[in-house]
């Protein structure tokens, strides 16, 4: 049984494309004690995994070249040395581009099928609803009545932040790219408000943030960030969750409004989810209890593909054209 | 009785110089109930100040066209009708750029001459001393051990801050414009290190901090603060007290390095002296305490002048030739 891999052939100058790697195949090894071998169902769609192919300094080790492309993936078991997993369970966990993954288990979880699909313990239940829940309400900290702002509020965090924004009796704006982005956000996710960023950002902004804001969660930077942060409220919080805009250049773009930290006593902050680890199982209750409960709803966006269009895939992304967690689905499950 | 004043003539583009400002000449009036007359002895210089004549937001109302410059005095009271205030009285207040400024004493701190020069109330023992007071210790808290860099620390808030963090257990590293300066941070102030940021600024900055920085006080902005924050520890604070390198000028330099936040799991937060006048009282008992075991040292750096001087003499803080609290002292003091 042969197992294609994409792997980093070279840090990237700007956007990744399919240069950047290179495809292998190799036959997989038998299974040691305790290992687990799975296949990948689905690949997930991050624009943060570009900021790990870059030299430097990051949270976490830089990719080295020639190494499997480290991304989150959701599979199936299916031969298993290890007692906690069967095969035929269903796991998340960080297996990288491939079509088959070998893990001691310290990195899987198995995803509970009666309470969700595989898809959603990738996106709202796992990795990326986590974010949304630790930055706003460990971060943002928002009470009730306050006003929330997130930027790229139809992608895979923002669409959460603001419902749990809801949950939590603050009121939810987003800033998307579409018309009918903004629609899907106010009429299917019940947010307060809505700004298409490619009209009046600013105009639409203070529309919509009649007492300012309270809390801006951001997922995109740039010019985007900088101009929300004129509508800054006393003693707002600025929750930096990551930075799309900016993931595929070396000129960072700086908020020159960061002044107003001072004049509106206001702070900008960082987290990290791994640090958060120890409350995963709260706050998936929690989630699981509100999407139960009908507060909180999930999307994802399947795109069908083998593991060398993943380059591909994840331009797709940058483009702006998607809406929820954007997962690439394998032959696996496309069968 | 005359009283010479300068007031704003017109909103200056870039560095301010006397054509944006206007000399006038008042008869001084008859003081009503409650009213105290000051004579003018000294003039806050203060490179923040120069952010209160544009247009637009600011955390205090913005200076209108006309009204009399608006900075920190210190004065002897001449005449009373308030008892609170006897005439012989030496008070710090803010009544702007002029020769004589009338009060009804609640914009007025008398000085306890006995324990410190009236400078030094201008100074240390002034908004600047609780400035770098409550800055440090209630937004960036350091804690025994830890690293804090200051920048312009060799100016009125810097020295102090620098001081007061070393009181505090932890590591003081001033950067400064000149190895003048440094020597004066190391030698008369005992900070722990100080880097010239004309030579190599971030390779001082490794040799002065082998385990990164938990606390940035930023007085400077610019990339000064963005080389800085390269150096960034885990969960380390900067705090934003000013930005004088980014007042003489609509283009602000946002910190590209902003996303250190999120890696570092960091913060940067602005914060606002007045936010903490309840407990300005505990703070001066702290610092004189400090003072007089030698602990806390003040320096001022005095320049004489007449009303009509204090454009060229802010110009020299620009210039960045200042050490210490700079202030102008009027002819009334200089007899």
């Amino acid at each position: 049984m042969k197992n294609t891999q994409l792997r980093l052939g070279r840090r990237p100058q700007g956007e990744a494309t399919m240069e950047d790697f290179e495809v292998t195949s190799e036959d997989i090894p038998d299974l040691g004690p305790g290992e687990v071998l799975v296949q990948n169902h689905y690949i997930s769609i991050d624009p943060s995994s570009r900021t790990h192919w870059n030299d430097g300094q990051s949270y976490r080790a830089m990719m080295q070249i020639g190494e499997i492309v480290d991304v989150g993936t959701g599979g199936e078991v299916i031969a298993s040395n290890n007692p906690d997993f069967a095969v035929g369970d269903m796991v998340t966990g960080g297996l990288g581009i491939q079509e088959y993954g070998i893990s001691d288990g310290t990195n899987l979880q198995k995803a509970d099928l009666s309470l969700a699909p595989l898809t959603s313990w990738m996106g709202g239940l796992g990795i990326t609803g986590l974010t949304a829940y630790f930055g706003l309400l460990d971060v943002g900290k928002p009470q009730p009545g306050e006003t929330v702002v997130v930027t790229g509020a139809a992608g895979a965090v923002g669409m959460i932040v603001g419902q749990i924004a809801r949950i939590k009796g603050a009121r939810a704006v987003g800033i998307a790219g579409s018309d009918e982005k903004c629609r899907f956000l106010t009429e299917e996710l019940g947010f307060d408000g809505a700004v298409n960023y490619k009209d009046d950002l600013y105009g639409g902004l203070r529309e919509c943030t009649p007492k300012r804001i309270d809390v801006i969660f951001d997922n995109i930077g740039g010019p985007m960030l900088d101009t929300i942060m004129r509508r800054l409220a006393l003693r707002s919080r600025i929750v930096i969750s990551g930075a799309t805009s900016q993931y595929n250049t070396d000129d960072i773009y700086g908020p020159k409004n960061y002044l107003a930290l001072a004049t509106m006593r206001a702070r900008m902050e960082g987290f990290i989810i791994f640090d958060y680890t120890d409350q995963y199982q709260k706050a998936r209750e929690d989630m699981a209890g509100w999407m139960k409960e009908g507060k909180l709803k999930f999307r994802e966006n399947l795109m069908d593909g083998r593991v060398e269009d993943y380059p591909a895939v994840l331009h797709s992304l940058y483009e702006g054209s998607n809406t929820g967690k954007m997962l690439m689905r394998l032959p696996a499950a496309q069968a």
